[in-house]
């Protein structure tokens, strides 16, 4: 099955992955208003890329938050459009003292690369653009099918941007399929398909008690406490088991079918090594009565990020905060939607308001959970390009995390998406130390080549 | 009644008032590591200051923390020796953004000097040294009584080091009465004394779940979150009304007299008002059956006062952190211990252990509470002296903060201690925009002066 261009590719690795690193030197964190800069340099560099190898109409989109990057070629008459989509910020890296190697300085250790974004999303989204390089310096300059790139910067922070343009210029995105590369293996070794996304809504809930910050000797006793009330609100939003306590929060979950159910009792999952090698937690936690990738896949979730206010250096400090904030999110699966779960939580949380403060309750950004229908062209060609370069059959997973834009490909492009990604469940995304598996990285351009042969063969 | 001091005073106050401005410059941060420079800095000053008006074996003693600054004059035989305590570190500044002007840059307004520390404590501790310079100028380098000064910089982290300099030195503090001045007047123009503090537990919860970061989509609903479970923990800690759940709690607390009770009535404290104008919040909060008075002096308090953690930038990061910490501190009164109350709140908290997590409590530093007795004659040239200056008679108060040194004074030197400060309710310690009332400055010199002059007379 080996191609001209999977031969390309295997020459050519020492250098795809010395351009990776120079991408993953680049701190685009997309949350911090200080890297805006940085995240339009990352964007520059995958346009000179997308130039360099033979892409059309490359264009640096600009938008009311960070630019979008987009590229064509599309000469392959009849043949399916490809929509290959990918995102080029990243998480902050903090806490950085836990860092073995610092976050924008790629280091090999052990067959992985290192580095924030190694695998959320630079690595895997740039696996695309090194399998297009491979397809396109390998055929004259031809691809087998059809593609359109594109490629957000606000991935990490809601992807508002990238939202608002598929709405309101869908023509410029029109597709047969969309190929997403922003999920993970099940297991290393077992070629994988993501048919199923939570969707999320990230909000803040902030406590005011005084007008000011006040002494806690002096006006203890009688002063309002904010941590103390927004602990209270939020030790009411869970009990003990995990259950959510937000009246009407499950109304709407449609539970996995039996047949999906059974599929993923098959995978080969190792709950006690899950929790001790990838969780390193006492013990597990979530509702009773479902297993773990049940809980983590196909039921809502409610966390809380951090509470910033008050004093929180080293030492002593005897204030009561004037305000209490907390960052709290909530993952949402088939059928709920974001809008009225945001709409049960507001009130909930506000009927739960303690006695001497006030309350506020903010939106920070939404998506819908997405569960991708399985029987169509795209899926079956994905399957058999990975049989061919992995060697084994594909099994068909869900996500807990969310990928937004694959409900806004379904809603406003009618198109499916094949989510085919090569991270590793111990990658550390979001966390430090974040690494992507050098052998998936490469395995991931062959096979995505491969795919997009199958594609094009039809 | 005036005095050549108060004469002296009276004409040197604009340089009383640069002198103080010079000391407040110094940010003397005693919990900020960083700080440390300028904390023997402030220490240094106040030596030379010393030197400067004439004390005697002058001395910045090291400890294992910041210095202590020690100085004497023992040459009135036969009359009593003052110890005059103060101190010269400060709170940390945060929130920055809230200040009008900038913390370490002494600003006048509307009769006021704003800065970190003009109050709490550098402008109160400043006039006992102003007060010894005036009466050491005009009376040929002899004072009215025998003085030992001490001055801390650890007083608002717990003051370690000069517990364990009275402890193992009695006898280079030996005295008859201390002075101190780091507490207020009840009203404006009323003159005040101070007979009773709070004591304090100040510590830290750390909650730890997985053993690193973890992504909230691809973990939530298995993986502990540390931040779920310390609010759980804490929101256990109070029922709805303030009252303490923690067990055996309120046990030991000792009721004010029924003398004392009846005096607190009758002072000028308008419940409204000081919500309003002090606290600012919607209702004030507290156990229910005690006036604001009583809960504010005579109960004992839990308030947390930051809880550092996870993420606390702007916008969105989706992590369950490893792990969360909340800043507790409990408020004691007589006859409460620090070492008993902790030991009640440690085992209560670690009852309260949600599934999945590790819970570690450690206390931070603790005070004890503290009742003076009032029928001595330091007391009594004490309010002999402020009818004369402020035309007023004296009330009793207590106060809700704690000032652990004053217990130390009774165990380890036998002495009873004189609290009598000149701050105002709306002063902002240990809040931004701290303010020392310029008028108060000045009469607490004249006050002080006259003290001196009255307890060295009998």
């Amino acid at each position: 099955m080996s191609s001209a261009a999977i031969e390309f590719a295997h020459q050519n690795q020492a250098r795809f992955l010395e351009e990776l690193k120079s991408l993953l030197r680049i701190p685009s964190i997309s949350t911090l208003p200080e890297h805006k800069g940085d995240v339009r340099r990352a964007a520059e560099f995958l346009a000179d890329d997308l130039r360099r190898i033979g892409m059309e109409h490359v264009e640096v989109i600009e938008t009311e938050g960070h630019p979008l990057v987009y590229a064509d070629w599309l000469h392959a008459g009849g043949k399916p459009t490809c929509l290959a989509y990918g995102h080029y910020d990243v998480q902050p890296a903090d806490p950085l003292d836990e860092w073995k190697t610092p976050p924008f300085e790629p280091s090999e250790r052990d067959g992985n690369i290192y580095a924030r974004g190694a695998v959320d999303d630079k690595g895997q989204m740039y696996m695309h653009l090194k399998a297009l390089e491979a397809l396109l310096k390998t055929s004259g300059g031809k691809l087998p099918l059809n593609v359109r790139v594109i490629i957000e910067g606000e991935e990490e922070v809601g992807g508002e941007q990238i939202a608002k343009f598929v709405k309101e210029h869908p023509e410029r995105l029109k597709s047969d399929f969309a190929l997403v590369s922003d999920t993970e293996l099940f297991a290393p070794e077992l070629p994988t398909l993501c048919v199923g996304l939570r969707g999320m809504i990230y909000t803040e809930i902030e406590v005011r008690g005084a007008m000011i910050d006040l002494h806690s000797g002096i006006y203890g006793g009688a002063a309002p406490n904010p941590f103390v009330a927004l602990c209270q609100i939020i030790a009411a939003l869970k009990d003990a088991d995990g259950h959510i306590q937000i009246p009407g929060f499950y109304d709407k979950v449609k539970s996995p079918s039996a047949d999906e159910l059974k599929a993923w009792r098959t995978l080969p999952f190792d709950e006690e090594h899950y929790r001790k090698s990838e969780v390193g937690s006492p013990s597990l936690v979530g509702e009773p009565g479902y297993s773990v990738i049940e809980r983590t896949w196909a039921r809502p979730t409610l966390d809380v990020h951090g509470m910033p206010g008050g004093f929180i250096g080293a030492g002593a400090k005897t204030v009561i905060p004037a305000k209490a904030t907390a960052k709290v999110s909530m993952r949402l699966v088939p059928e709920m939607t974001a809008e009225d779960t945001f709409a049960k939580y507001k009130a909930f949380v506000e009927s739960l308001k303690p006695a001497g403060v006030t309350v506020d309750v903010r939106l920070i950004h939404q998506g819908e959970a997405m569960v991708i229908p399985t029987d169509n062209h795209y899926i079956d060609a994905a399957t058999h390009a990975l049989k061919e370069i992995w060697g084994k059959d594909t099994v068909f997973i869900r996500s807990g995390g969310s990928i937004p834009i694959v409900g806004d490909f379904d809603r406003y492009l009618k198109i499916p998406s094949v989510m085919m990604g090569f991270g590793l469940p111990d990658d550390n995304l979001h966390a430090p130390n974040e690494k992507f598996h050098l052998a998936n990285y490469y395995r991931g351009i062959d096979s995505i080549i491969r795919f997009f042969e199958e594609v094009g063969a039809a």
